[in-house]
């Protein structure tokens, strides 16, 4: 039966994810430069001696936000898919996973966006990234090739290609959904808008992989 | 026959074209609160006084460049289309016109990221930009019936939702180039990257177009 405890005074798993959630917050509102230590460190109720216990710096604990922000991605994608469906239906619900990601993670969207910017200046320094995403093309590499040996998706689809189709389907009218909206005089941030432009990512992401073109490359 | 001339002491068009030049140069680098209007008057050769008698302010030179980019992007996608083609080809023409516009303006592609980080706080200011739009979204609506009439083209396709994935296709890979460059381990920046991705986004829009989809809703 579950016994209720006292909070113990120091819970090091606790503490550093209350840091990392104050600070995802604070550099998604205000960049890498326009963010402090001291706001984060207020917003987690620590003090800046345990932001440099467990992140050394500021920097470090950017690059923390960054890996823990794509971790959760990863997580997302790698979710497994249901095992009686098609290759292609086993992608799509990959590509909803992904969908519903982003729109759940505000914070994904904007760090992304400055740390681009940045020229990916801190990611760059993150061993772990590269390792965490591999398999995640390893799934979408595994669905297209199961459809291909059963006949049902075309040739010659590069994984990489298609994960990022799938990613800007997900991302672009969302990073950029203020000036869209503006240009297009249509809220493209409605909850009814996204659910539309997913099933139109859908049904290019279907007919794409389904269909064999004839048509030449140009 | 031409007469050489001494270029005029005072040249209204072509100062401010300098101005907004330099201008589009500093404000891509540092963004709307990095750049300076000291760093515009030394890369423009002009005195301050002639940026606010164009211009009025430092806001109003950041709108300026926001829409002359902007008016560039339009420029291009309204360029008339070959008329020999199927409306499918004309689709594909202008995501094409689309597509390496975005790849020879990488301060427009920085611009617009910067811009979203701020909520569209500036462009939601400019009356014109919409106005100066919705010729494109025209356009791709009379692709659409055309192909819908002559039975090319499937039916129900929002023009908006079309012309957003295609920019996405365009933007997406460039803007979060630097990122997605160290995650997956391969230079997505690369020429030969970004023309293989262009064939997939191609390939894609092709397909949806063409294909009449009996895939349910879901």
């Amino acid at each position: 039966m579950a016994e209720r405890r006292t909070r113990p005074v120091r819970d090091p798993a606790r503490t550093r994810a209350r840091i990392l959630a104050a600070a995802t917050g604070e550099f998604a509102e205000h960049g890498f430069a326009g963010a402090t230590v001291e706001a984060i460190t207020g917003a987690a109720g620590v003090n800046m001696r345990m932001i440099y216990h467990y992140f050394g710096d500021k920097a470090g604990l950017y690059v923390a936000v960054l890996e823990h922000l794509l971790g959760e991605l990863r997580q997302a994608e790698l979710r497994p898919i249901s095992a009686d469906g098609s290759a292609i239906d086993g992608l799509l619900e990959m590509f909803d996973t992904i969908f519903r990601h982003f729109g759940d993670s505000p914070a994904l969207v904007r760090i992304l966006s400055t740390e681009n910017i940045m020229s990916a200046h801190f990611l760059r320094h993150s061993v772990a990234t590269p390792q965490v995403a591999s398999p995640s093309l390893r799934n979408i590499a595994a669905l297209l090739e199961r459809g291909r040996t059963d006949g049902t998706v075309r040739r010659e689809i590069d994984p990489l290609h298609l994960y990022v189709a799938m990613v800007g389907f997900a991302f672009f009218h969302r990073s950029n959904g203020h000036t869209l909206s503006h240009i297009w005089s249509t809220d493209v941030l409605a909850p009814a808008w996204q659910d539309d432009h997913r099933q139109l990512a859908r049904g290019m992401l279907r007919a794409f992989l389904a269909c064999e073109s004839d048509a030449p490359p140009e």
